[in-house]
């Protein structure tokens, strides 16, 4: 164990923050530290967005469904697959780049690199005694999310980062077990189900206890609850639209 | 600054590991590591396979293009997008989540959640000492990858992580101008071109110093010679063959 590792380990996402804006040297450090992640040959295929003007971070809230932290934090970050400099740069060099930037694997390459980008951000951030949140929220509406930040083909925001003081610190939640997660020389099912038992039993009295017994679920319950309802059907013509995932 | 900064800004690739395997207790804490990211919705959507098997190491190392050190480190984790196990909690919970996990919306967040919890394994390994590398290689050829490791439906082997001592520090590549990467308040491309060509002229430098002048290209020219080529172009295929992506 190390400060580190302590750090990464000390994760708990943070919903209400303190009235403070973080400072440009904060922003710098946190946006270096993004940068600083590995990226797949160099591509470097994501940008991230800063938003800072009241009423585009209110109008962002709600699109996101009405988070009240996506608009109170200390800075609101949104990490961006972008693959539109690629386009510049076929242009600039005189090469046909459109087959492979429009590809499902380069969707991927783009999607993987913002999000290890991403990670860095949230644990500098974390380190430096802030509190985070992800915002998933702002793929509700890509599409309004797009026209508020001037969005270009070949763009797609992925997800905010809310970063701010924390005014409350909540609960870690419990993940899945070790050796449900992790499998050694090939993915083995044979204990599935009786893992996920075992942890339904972690998950219920995790909620028990901070409840006073209100909450029992289950992991498996909220999960097939959730999955139950489609979300965000629009995303496959969106992203096409934006020009990724097309071969 | 602080130590869990310096940590992440002091990453480069490793590519020659020392013939010494990780202990158990380092294997877990970069596992607990992992499970410690952010996850969309509390979903876990990704799994990681440990490979220690030599054989099973050796025939990775040529799929994923002769490198040598997917073969030759301290071990090697492979990073999988994973919703079969919510097709198994859909089973258990008499629920129909098939068209939710088979959405464009939800490959997205299976590979965003692997990926956070990639990186956190990432900085916790460099954190002990380590070094690190992504094998986005072993997207070559998944089917064979797949068989090697029994792979099932609705899981995706995204990328390896080849950990270990390092045998020689790199260099760190210098990365696009925080003015390129950073846009406030919405997506700017007024100053794009220009700021390719700053970039270009410090790539430059970096390989020429590092080469006594033979290496002179430019990020541009770099990034258009290889997206000139199309790649993995069966990866839409392969995604949709395993469930993802559907609709």
């Amino acid at each position: 164990m190390n400060t580190v590792i302590e750090t990464i380990l000390n994760h708990r996402s943070i919903r209400s923050f303190q009235d403070k804006p973080l400072t440009r040297e904060q922003i710098e450090l946190i946006v270096a530290s993004a940068q600083a992640a590995s990226t797949s040959s160099y591509i470097q295929a994501y940008s991230i967005i800063g938003v800072t003007d009241p009423s585009k971070k209110k109008k962002l809230a709600e699109l996101a469904g009405n988070q009240p932290y996506v608009e109170d934090n200390g800075h609101f970050f949104i990490f961006c697959a972008d693959l539109y400099r690629h386009q510049v740069i076929g242009e600039m060099e005189g090469k046909d780049v459109i087959p492979s930037i429009e590809s499902t694997e380069k969707f991927m390459v783009a999607l993987i690199d913002a999000s290890l980008a991403a990670q860095n951000a949230a644990i500098a951030a974390e380190s430096l005694g802030l509190g985070i949140c992800y915002i998933g929220g702002i793929r509700n509406n890509l599409s309004e999310v797009g026209k508020i930040l001037a969005i270009p083909d070949r763009v797609i925001p992925l997800f905010g980062l809310a970063v701010g003081y924390p005014n409350k610190v909540t609960d870690k939640k419990p993940r899945l077990p070790f050796e449900h997660i992790y499998h050694e020389n090939g993915y083995s099912i044979e204990k599935y189900e009786s893992q996920l038992k075992d942890y339904n039993e972690v998950i219920s009295s995790y909620y028990k206890e901070r409840t006073g017994g209100k909450r029992t679920d289950t992991w498996t319950g909220q999960m097939a609850n959730m999955l139950e309802k489609q979300t965000r059907i629009y995303m496959k013509e969106y992203v096409e639209k934006q020009k990724f995932n097309k071969q």
